[in-house]
C-alpha cells in the first residue's frame, strides 16, 4: 500500500477559466494546510465541503492564486484516501505556483494514473472499472462514452464474477470427488462437469460476440476515402462531418500521424482517417504517392473508393480497385449531375461484390443510399449501445479468449477420458484469466503499465 | 441585472483527469437537480458542499458521466448568485454531454467572460479586479502572476478610490464656496484648490511612474534575436532558455504569429519573439527577407544583435545594423574562441551607444556579461514586485493619463485666473476618468468588451 501524498495538476493544460490540483494521501490535508490561507483551518472541516481562500507560496508567504478549496477524508473519495481538490483561476503560472507550493510542503507530483492506481490499489474500484475511466476519457463519440460508463459501473466485472463463481462451484464439486472418488460415481461427476463447462463456454462466447460491435462502438469504424484528384473527395468528406455530428479530434497536446475526425453514420460511428490531408488538397493520392496511401490504407476498416461519373476511366482509378482489392469498401460514382462518360459495366467487373453507388454529393443526391450501404456493410442497422455488456478492450478480449481456450481442454479433456484431477487444471486456469479482467492476481507490472497510459493528474 | 442561469465548461478543453462545468444563476441548482442521480437531492444540501453522483441525460435518462457536484448558494460565491460546478471525467464527449444536459433542463450556454461579468454586475469585484483576473490567467511569469493577484485582490482599486475620494472632498470645499463666495475668500479657495491638485498629480504620477515596469513585467520584454546565418543566433537562444526557467507559451488553443518563450535574466522577463524561426534554421534572416525581419522586430522592445568575431563585417551586418539603429539593442560579437577577424573598431563606430558584448556562447564565455547589459539596459537591476500598486494594463494607463491631464488643466486654469466654476468641470472629469478604471460610470459597451476578452467558462 502506498503511503506518501500525491499531487497533480488534473485539468487539461491551456488558458482556462477553472484549473484543478488534486491531492490524495494521508497528509493530504495537512500539506493543505500549510499553504492555505482563508478564515478555517482545513483539518477542523467537515468532510466534502469547500472553502474560499488564498494559496501562499510557503517560503515567501507571497499569496500565488485565489481559489476554492474542497476537502474529503477518506473513505468516500476518488481513491480512498483524504482527497483535497484546489480550484486556481486557469492559467499557467498560478496553476504551477499552487502545484509547486504543494510540493516543497511535502506532496509528491503524482506518476500518470496514480490517483485511480490508488483507486484500484484501495479496492475501491476494479481493473476492468479503472480501464473504463480511460476509455471514458478517451471516448469520441457518445456510443463509445456510455459503454465506458456501464464498464464502469462495473457491468463487466460482475459478469465475470458471476462467471468466475461457477467456476469455482464447479472446481468445489469436483474437489469433493476427486478427494473422495467414493462419495460419487466419476461418471456422473464427469457428465456434470461437461454440463457445466459447456454452460460457461456459452457464457464467455456471448460475451465475445459483443467484442466486434464493441470493438468498432470504442473506436469507431476506421475509415479512408480515397480517389484520384477532383472526383469530390473532399465535398464527400464535408458532407459527412456536416450532416453527422462530428468531434474533432484534433486535441492539443496528444500527437497523431494522421488527423481524425468522428462521424455518426446512422448510428455506426466512422472514424475517418486522414481528413487533413484530404481537405489540403485534392490531390492526395498524386501529391503523397502510392507508397503513402497504402500506410493510410494500413489502418483502414472501410474504405470510400470515389470515381468520376463523367470521365472515362483512368489506369490511376483501376491501379486504386486493384489496391483495394481485400479491402471492405463502397464504390461511390460520383457527379451524376454531368454526363455520363465511365463506364458502369466495367467497374462493376473490376470490384466484385462491393456496394457501388451514384452519387451526386453537390446535389445532395444518393447520400441516403450511401448511409444505408455502409450501415449494411457493417450488419448493424442502427447500432444502438442495448442493454448489454460489451467488451471492448482488447486485453479483456485477448482474457475471454484465453479463458474460452482452457474451457475447451477441460472438455476436449473429458471426451479423451482423461482423470478428473488432470482437467482441473483447466478450469482453474480459466478462473485465473477471468480474474486477470477484473484486476484480480495481476502482475504488478501489468498494473503499472496499464496505469501509465492515464493521463498526468488521474 | 441578469436573470438566467447560465453554464459552461470552465476548464480547458482536451484530455485531462478533471473537467468542470459551472453552473450560475437563480435556478443553477433546480437545473442541477433534473439531471443529477445520487444519494441526496442538491436543493436540500448544504452550501458549499460536495456531492458523489451521475449525471443522466433529461430524455433518455441514460447515465452520462460519474461526478462530484459542488453547490454554493448565494451570495457567498464567485458570481454572487447560486452556483453549482459539476466535476466529469475529463474526457471531451462525457464532458460535452453533461453540458448538453445542463442546455437541455433550462440552462443557457455563458459568454465569454459572463460569469466574471456577473461577479463585477453584482458588486463582487469592480472592473480593474475582473481585469486582473484576465491578466492572472494569461500571465506568462511569475511576476505576471504576482502583480495579477495584487491587482486582483484590490490593491489598485484602493488607490484610485482613494484618490477619487480626494477629489470629492476638494469639490465640496470648492462647492461650499462657489454657491456662497462670501463664505470663504475666492483668493484662499484658490490656493486651497491648488495645494490639492497638486498633492493629486503627485499621486497620479506616482502610479504612471510604475506603468513601463508594470507592462514590462506584465507582458515581458519583447525581444529579438538577429544575425547573419551561422553567428550563433540558436546557441545564444539555447543559452538563454536553458539557464533560466524558460516558460514556453505555444498553449494549444490560442493562435499566435509568433511562437513566443519567455526567460527570466537576472529578473527581468525577456519574450523571446519567432523562436520556432531561429529553432528551425540558423537561416532565418537569409530565408524570410528583410521584410519578414522587419515584421518581427516591428513589435521588438529589445534586439539581440549577433556578429561573428571570426569573420569580417560583411555588407548583410552592415545592413542590419542600420535596421536597428533605432531600436534598443545590446550587440554580441560571438566566437571569441575563434581567431579575430571582425574590425571591432568599425563595429563600434557604427552601433553608436549600444552596449557591446564579446562572447563565447559554445564555450559559455561572456553570458554574465551579456545578462547584466540586459539588465543595466532597463535601468531595473533585479526587477522584483516591490511591495507597491504597479499599473499595467493599457486601459488604466491611458485613463490616469487622462485624469492628469485634466487635474493639469484645473492648475491651468486657477493659474490663469479662471472662475472656480470652470475649473470644476475639468476637476469632475478627472473624478470620472479614475471611476472608469474601476468601472464605476462606464459604458455597457466597453463592459461587454472588456469581458469578451474572457475564456469561455470564466
Amino acid at each position: 500500500m502506498e503511503t506518501d501524498t500525491i499531487a497533480a495538476i488534473s485539468t487539461p493544460l491551456g488558458e482556462g477559466g477553472i484549473a484543478v490540483i488534486r491531492v490524495s494521501g494521508p497528509d493530504a490535508i495537512a500539506i493543505a494546510d500549510k499553504i492555505y490561507q482563508g478564515k478555517v483551518k482545513l483539518s477542523d472541516v467537515p468532510t466534502h465541503t469547500v472553502h474560499y481562500g488564498h494559496i501562499v507560496h510557503p517560503e515567501t508567504g507571497e499569496r500565488v492564486d485565489e481559489v476554492l478549496v474542497t476537502v474529503m477524508r477518506a473513505p468516500r473519495t476518488f481513491t480512498r484516501e483524504d482527497v483535497v481538490e484546489i480550484s486556481c483561476h486557469g492559467g499557467m503560472v498560478p496553476v504551477q505556483a499552487t502545484l509547486e507550493a504543494l510540493l516543497l510542503s511535502g506532496a509528491r507530483l503524482a506518476e500518470p494514473g496514480e490517483f485511480t492506481k490508488r483507486a484500484f490499489l484501495n479496492g475501491r474500484i476494479d481493473l476492468s472499472q479503472a480501464e473504463a475511466v480511460i476509455d471514458l476519457i478517451r471516448a469520441k463519440t457518445d456510443q463509445a462514452a456510455k459503454m465506458a460508463i456501464q464498464q464502469a459501473e462495473g457491468r463487466l466485472s460482475r459478469m465475470i464474477r458471476r462467471l468466475r463463481n461457477d467456476i469455482v462451484e464447479t472446481l468445489a464439486h469436483l474437489a469433493v470427488n476427486v478427494d473422495y472418488p467414493e462419495y460419487d460415481a466419476e461418471e456422473l461427476t464427469s457428465q456434470f462437469l461437461e454440463k457445466r463447462c459447456k454452460e460457461i463456454l456459452q457464457e464467455i462466447d456471448r460475451l465475445l460476440q459483443t467484442a466486434r460491435q464493441g470493438r468498432i462502438l470504442r473506436e469507431g469504424i476506421a475509415t479512408v476515402i480515397v480517389g484520384r484528384p477532383n472526383v469530390g473527395k473532399s465535398s464527400l468528406m464535408n458532407t459527412l462531418t456536416q450532416e453527422n455530428k462530428a468531434i474533432v479530434t484534433d486535441i492539443p497536446g496528444t500527437t497523431r500521424d494522421v488527423i481524425e475526425e468522428y462521424v455518426n453514420v446512422r448510428g455506426i460511428p466512422l472514424r475517418l482517417l486522414d481528413t487533413a490531408g484530404i481537405r489540403e488538397t485534392e490531390d492526395v493520392v498524386e501529391r503523397i504517392g502510392v507508397e503513402r496511401s497504402r500506410q493510410a490504407l494500413a489502418q483502414a476498416d472501410l474504405v470510400l473508393l470515389v470515381l468520376n461519373h463523367a470521365e472515362p476511366l483512368t489506369d490511376d482509378d483501376r491501379k486504386l480497385i486493384r489496391l483495394l482489392k481485400d479491402y471492405t469498401k463502397v464504390v461511390i460514382v460520383n457527379k451524376v449531375d454531368l454526363p455520363k462518360k465511365i463506364d458502369l459495366d466495367e467497374v462493376r467487373s473490376l470490384i466484385g461484390d462491393a456496394p457501388l453507388i451514384t452519387t451526386s454529393i453537390k446535389e445532395e443526391k444518393g447520400i441516403d443510399q450511401l448511409e444505408e450501404a455502409i450501415a449494411r456493410l457493417f450488419y448493424l442497422g442502427k447500432m444502438e449501445i442495448a442493454d448489454q455488456t460489451y467488451v471492448s478492450n482488447t486485453r479483456h478480449i485477448h482474457l475471454l479468449n484465453q479463458a474460452r481456450q482452457s474451457v475447451q481442454e477441460v472438455l476436449s479433456g473429458i471426451e479423451a477420458g482423461m482423470p478428473l484431477d488432470m482437467v482441473e487444471i483447466d478450469l482453474k486456469n480459466a478462473w485465473q484469466y477471468l480474474g486477470e479482467v477484473i484486476g484480480e492476481a495481476v502482475a504488478e507490472d501489468l498494473i503499472d503499465q496499464i496505469f501509465s497510459q492515464f493521463c498526468l493528474g488521474k
